[in-house]
């Protein structure tokens, strides 16, 4: 038996498009000989979906793009995820669904029975958890066929989900298990995948099949890396990252395999630059834009989303400003020149010092007798903002905003200032993290000038500032910050492994006072286990810690 | 026996304050004469604590502090609700749990089994149902103890969830019902929870005792609205909407009841006024923050605005700045000035032509030949921005936003503009409900001036604009929002409705691809069914309707 994986970039919602390509997959799987071809979760209508499942209409055309496919399912089986509505009226509504397609109509479904509802994931919000299950005859064998999470719940110390679909389907005795996912990418996550897809090859000795999206949905990004693994827990194949494929495998050849695992290297920060690449591609893209504008300080966060955004757009596509004020360090404009020139991108230059000023004497009758404070760094950077913005809205050019994690997370930057954008590239990218991805582009060459990368980290919004008059130094922030948001440490557990108290609570607080701010930002791309955004939900008003 | 409800203003991580308020109502039950005393869903740490409950120091906090209830239960049972621990490995790590204290400890814990995990509720992120059920003998009586959600499963056509705690709870034939809630409000949820609890006592033939959280959990407001049903499904008691109460009931007395419902009256318009004025109330006292601003257009949605400020924080707390530009008619700032009067409240006025000429300047070289469109229109939004932005950083003033759910569904404001807040009053309430606001405030006399409310809509940034120029009219446009948005009407559904297919087609795309702006706003107080914000999660980039 020959089965294909064809891992796509779906668009939520795109029924037209998402149907274009998997019937055009399906012709190409069976060009090649297979038999069977598989389609990740919710394919149909893209992942994540959200309340536009709350649709009658958007259930209606899912329902309508999956009998088009069945329509294409001549000659060869199909097996993709779709909703399916839930026929008692008990429950909710829907199920996450793998719908089995052959001879041009459904033969059987299969409902996802674990529903992730954690981090960035809703999935109970929308659909009741299966309790059925029943293996798919096909060609004198027998499918295990599942959805995603139904695959994660085996060996698990504390496992979140009482039940185990996967027990439930070996009492049938599969010849070979079926995974759909749509399991968004962290630089961990192809690891823990694989980890997790062996653990169920050795639990029920059988041969797994699993197919992922790849592509992004604004602030998820998925990376692919389907894979096949042998029954004994073999890694027969990985598909690649960030990739559309389609591939064909014959299952008397995975049985027969009995090499080591076929995988690929697995760089935490090659894996970041190539999503956050993805991330930005996807997004203008899918909402059919072509131009970025982003402000270029002289600093190494806006250099390195300079950077990313030509990979991922094209120079001739990426418009840099710098815009110096009379706190600008001459290098804020040379190197910024020195590094568009590298790239190849037009920069444009405006002093805001003139605009600055008019505020500042508009301003004065209200602010007699005050000093200069972070009100007046505050200014700076929203002249900016309104610059950039009037740019982005003349010309169409959508703001990539320069955030680092490390900036949002202690709520060192200005809302409406340099908080502003359509999308928050570095948003999920520690300042640590930020150094090692502009070491690893300059790998080869200096593409990003050594004069930004060792200049000490500064806002430059007052004379002579620097970031650390005001925050802990970058390397112990990032640690502690780290464990807080990622590991879920609270102050205690962080005073036990060795940081000062001191230190402890003046961060936690920071994080914690600055919620207001984190939830105006744009959406960030998600490279972590935890990200800022829809996957952290935290109360603005929490006394908790502040 | 007497029962005490006490119906308290929570606030979340705030375990030293929860704990007073608890403390402090169980002494003024006890001196009441009370057998046990009420508080409401997950008091102890305030609702809804979000991933709080993901720090096991939290947890830890909350276990301590139910300790300490504990110690207070003598001669007198408590009823309180906190999370606690899931003993079993299998599931998610903690329930919803109502704990009866009594002579100074945890007697029994009952969990909730019912988790709403829809609109802007998480709770299966953080919870595993309960699956066995008990009543609670207390002096020679059996209360079946639930939690919220646990009661709303009764005689639903089409139920969101498969079981029904209460079907076991009657199995061992419970004296009376008592629910703790964290039931938030919205203009109609007074009446649903009436009718939910009359069809519970009608089922069971038991004593209702419903608590709820009252006071503001920045965008999601409770009401209280406590209630006493009588077994015969009359309404004994309703105690008052948005206010902290204490109050003893008489078990005999409730039984003997053979009157009609005590119920306080439930105009949507009035409600809505109350709710607003407690949430910018509370937003304000639970962040330690006393003074507004807020920028006076001269429109309705700014007036509205600063009336609602003035009643929840005092006219002299709110400073109201007008700032008009060349395209800014004589109205918006002699009305304004007309309004702060009649509020005793300060007005300030900034003129922003000189600034947007500079902006205007320095953005000639790029504009060159291209003519005056929303980017010059957005410039002076942005302005008025930075300058409330400036005078709220320096004299800690918190910016309210005065955008109108009408506004923010078609994507009719500026990012960074208008767009701009800390917290966005009338986010949730359409046009013709700020006008009918208008009214009820105006009922006795003209505190918004007539001139304000009946001149046409214009956001004032072009000459002779008005909203009508770029929108549907508001009476059609919010029809038309309402059965997308609060009904979740499709396209086609709207057309058989009776709607034109060009206007739904315009309208929906509008609220479709306004997404990302609305991605970035302040949190809405929420006074309907479905607000923006966490209650209505939507994809960016999706293709569908846009």
């Amino acid at each position: 038996m020959k089965i294909a994986i064809a891992q796509l970039n779906y668009h939520i919602g795109n029924f037209e498009e998402n149907f274009g390509k998997i019937k055009h997959a399906i012709a190409d799987a069976k060009a090649q000989g297979a038999d069977l071809v598989l389609f990740a979760e919710l394919a149909v209508c893209g992942y994540p979906p959200r309340d536009f499942l709350e649709f009658r209409d958007f259930i209606e055309q899912c329902r309508q793009t999956v009998e088009r496919i069945a329509a294409e399912a001549n000659g060869i089986a199909v097996i993709v995820g779709a909703p399916s509505i839930n026929p008692r009226p008990e429950g909710k509504d829907l199920f996450n669904s793998a719908y089995f397609l052959a001879n041009g109509q459904i033969t059987h479904i299969a409902h996802k029975a674990l529903l992730p509802t954690y981090d960035i994931f809703d999935e109970y919000r929308y659909f009741e958890p299966a309790t059925d299950f029943a293996t798919v005859p096909f060609m004198d064998r027998r499918i295990a066929l599942t959805v995603c999470e139904d695959l994660w719940n085996v060996g698990n110390d504390n496992p979140m989900y009482r039940s185990c679909p996967m027990e439930s389907l070996s009492l049938e005795h599969p010849d070979f298990l079926v995974n759909i996912s749509a399991s968004p990418f962290d630089y961990g996550h192809a690891a823990d995948r694989i980890r997790v897809l062996k653990a169920n090859a050795h639990r029920y000795g059988k041969p797994i099949f699993y197919v992922n999206h790849v592509g992004a949905s604004t602030e998820i990004l998925f990376d692919g890396g389907s894979l096949v693994v042998t029954g004994e827990g073999a890694v027969y194949d990985e598909l690649p990252y960030f990739k559309e494929t389609v591939k064909v495998y014959d299952l008397d050849a995975i049985h027969a395999y009995q090499s080591s695992d076929k995988v690929q290297p697995k760089d935490k920060i090659a894996l970041i630059h190539d999503a956050l690449v993805m991330g930005i591609k996807d997004y203008f893209q899918k909402l059919k834009l072509s131009q970025a504008i982003l402000g270029l300080s002289g600093g190494i966060d806006s250099a390195l989303t300079l950077v990313l955004a030509t990979r991922a757009l094209g120079a001739d596509n990426v418009k840099a400003v710098t815009m110096p004020s009379q706190f600008s360090s001459e290098g804020s404009v040379s190197h910024s020149q020195e590094l568009a020139n590298n790239l190849g991108c037009k920069m444009e230059t405006i002093a805001i010092k003139e605009i600055y000023e008019v505020f500042i004497s508009k301003l004065a009758p209200f602010f007699e007798g005050l000093s200069f404070n972070t009100t007046e760094e505050n200014i700076q950077a929203r002249v900016r903002g309104v610059l950039l913005m009037a740019l982005s809205n003349k010309f169409g050019y959508i703001l990539l905003n320069t955030t680092n994690k490390s900036e949002a997370a202690v709520g060192y930057g200005t809302l409406y200032g340099d908080m502003a954008g359509g999308l928050a590239v570095l948003g999920d990218v520690y300042k640590t993290e930020v150094y090692a991805l502009c070491r690893y582009i300059n790998r080869d060459a200096e593409i990003i000038p050594l004069s930004i990368i060792d200049k000490a980290p500064s806002a430059e919004l007052r004379p002579n500032q620097k970031d650390a008059d005001s925050l802990p130094e970058y390397d112990l922030l990032d640690q502690v910050l780290y464990q807080y948001i990622e590991q879920r440490k609270g102050p205690k557990e962080l005073v036990e492994m060795g940081f000062e108290k001191a230190l402890v609570d003046r961060i936690l607080r920071m994080v914690n006072i600055n919620e207001y701010k984190r939830f105006q930002t744009p959406p960030i791309l998600r490279v972590s286990p935890k990200a800022f955004g829809m996957g952290r939900r935290m109360p603005i008003e929490g006394k908790y810690l502040s």
